[in-house]
């Protein structure tokens, strides 16, 4: 990675690897919240404290590796363009809310899969990702990054309540773990409610792909755990992958349940997609990711061949605004975007 | 013309010519009607008076030519399986009701530009057909048609009202003139109903493409004379000659309206309506004549390139039920029409 690449590709190197179940679980999440004792949370932290901090890790990491083969590379949001911090939130490496405080940085390893945002909510947050259903592995890596870090600086830690965090929901472990779902099964059989319904009751949250308060676009859906106190951490992950696992079964048995009883219907709805992003010339990216999302599921019943889920998958990136102008190599207004994202996926699904 | 031809054609030899304005006016059509003395009209007359009536005609025909090119063709509708019927109609050669008359005939040129229709609502009804604006010629030759039938049959004729006929709408010169006309400028411009007032209130009536009652599918109207009493038949052609070069004058307008103030919109509205053409599995007759109708405008407009309006106006009649079971070689149900036509419109644009 430099920042070119970081900046100009939609895929991140991680993205490329193969994840169990990987054509309906798009990527499993690890979050872990911590702080640093003696220093007020970041909502009430002075810009100097904030600095001192950023300080403190720029030079744990100064031409250090963690692991071997990673390298974590520091970027301060203050320097970014507007352009280089909507990719970053594209890319799921940052969220919406570090690139709206002052005096927050992220800390990148080189394959993009490994991140710690500081001072969003929270001092640290270490975040890590992979392909299909891997939150244990997600964990492990983000747990190593975490004890590591705790060698070389004071967390807040309570022995009643375990890690101290900015908000209440995530004292205890400082855990989220979140998988990135696709079910348009679920959607099209109108069992997404009844399941969403379910799985709020035994303590899961399903939001849309862009973190909290979006909508679900494309069919896809963003599901964690919401509770981190009273759990253990192995918990909490043996918990998700096992619901995420069923979740899947689930879709899968929707998707029969369609070829079955209304595959016309579904061949029609898919292929018309495909025809309108090969045609249109304007595109709105709600639109974009409702008919990207029929190509992933035309790909998954073999209806389309000749190109892969991993293909559409990029697009559902290089279709959002920051890089649809990295794409066009200049600042768009959001008409003159309708146009490049039309361009855009003529090009590259022609 | 031979049965087959008839019948698996969808697109009648008249059609091939060109004809000024065809780009916008696809056709022009004239209609005599005419009545025998002696005979009662048809809705109140004996099947056996019918076919004394039939068999004149055909002695007249019969091995006759009426121009030294056109030979008459007769069909008896009683003889026709409800999928040539539905062809006949669909090709404009007959009306809905004649196929629904006991014991109604017609005959029709080998060009198919000429055809009589025997006991519709009148005794005879003669057609005659051209593309383009060419009314005048249109009624040229029905009208030598009438005049060679007039030196053959006796005519219910009076001295004060003209010829008469079965309904008081068309007693006098018996005519009437129409155009067929593609509006898709005026329409999204929303000046079609306000034009469409004005036509009514100036003696003109404007209705869909299949005949009286039916909605205008795929922007295309059928623009005709209502009143034919105390009018000369060369009045009544120049009167709908010129109003028809007038929308011809606003929808160019209108059009260029379009693309100077609304270009990306209409460009995308075109390619989608091509992308969905292409790859649809499922298509019912009204988006399907939409669609084309978006075809015909990108031609029109320069958008869309190696396609001619010609071949798409093909295809207005290949999607009909009856040319779609012409094409399939067998019966088909609503929903597999729907697939049919999907697969026609596929293979076409391919």
């Amino acid at each position: 990675m430099n920042d070119l690449t970081i900046f100009q590709e939609p895929f991140s190197p991680w993205m490329h690897e193969q994840g169990p179940f990987d054509d309906i679980v798009l990527s499993s999440r690890v979050r872990l919240a911590r702080n640093l004792q003696r220093y007020t949370f970041p909502k009430a932290l002075s810009i100097e404290m904030k600095q001192e901090i950023t300080q403190k890790m720029a030079d744990k990491f100064n031409e250090k590796t963690f692991c071997t083969d990673r390298v974590m590379h520091m970027f301060h949001m203050d320097e970014l363009t507007d352009l280089q911090k909507s990719v970053l939130v594209e890319k799921h490496l940052v969220s919406p809310l570090l690139t709206k405080t002052p005096g927050s940085s992220v800390l990148i390893s080189s394959d993009e899969q490994l991140s710690i945002m500081i001072h969003e909510e929270d001092h640290l947050r270490i975040q890590s990702m992979f392909t299909g259903i891997q939150i244990a592995r997600a964990y492990e890596l983000a747990n190593q990054m975490d004890d590591w870090l705790e060698t070389q600086l004071d967390y807040a830690f309570d022995e009643n309540f375990g890690y101290l965090t900015s908000c209440p929901t995530n004292v205890g472990t400082g855990l989220r773990c979140s998988v990135m779902l696709h079910l348009p099964g679920l959607v099209m059989t109108k069992q997404m409610d009844p399941t969403v319904h379910t799985l709020n009751r035994l303590g899961f949250v399903v939001r849309g792909i862009y973190g909290e308060g979006t909508t679900a676009l494309g069919h896809l859906f963003q599901l964690s755990n919401q509770v981190t106190l009273g759990k253990t951490e192995s918990e909490m992950v043996d918990e998700l992958t096992k619901i995420t696992e069923k979740i899947v079964e689930q879709e899968r048995h929707a998707r029969d349940h369609l070829m079955t009883h209304a595959r016309f219907m579904l061949e029609d709805r898919i292929f018309r997609s495909l025809g309108t992003l090969k045609y249109a010339i304007l595109m709105q990216s709600k639109e974009a990711a409702e008919r990207l999302s029929d190509i992933l599921l035309g790909i998954y019943l073999g209806f389309i061949e000749g190109m892969s889920i991993q293909q559409i998958r990029q697009l559902f990136t290089w279709i959002q605004p920051g890089f649809l102008q990295v794409y066009a190599g200049k600042s768009l207004d959001i008409n003159e975007r309708e146009v490049a994202r039309a361009n855009l996926l003529r090009k590259y699904l022609a």
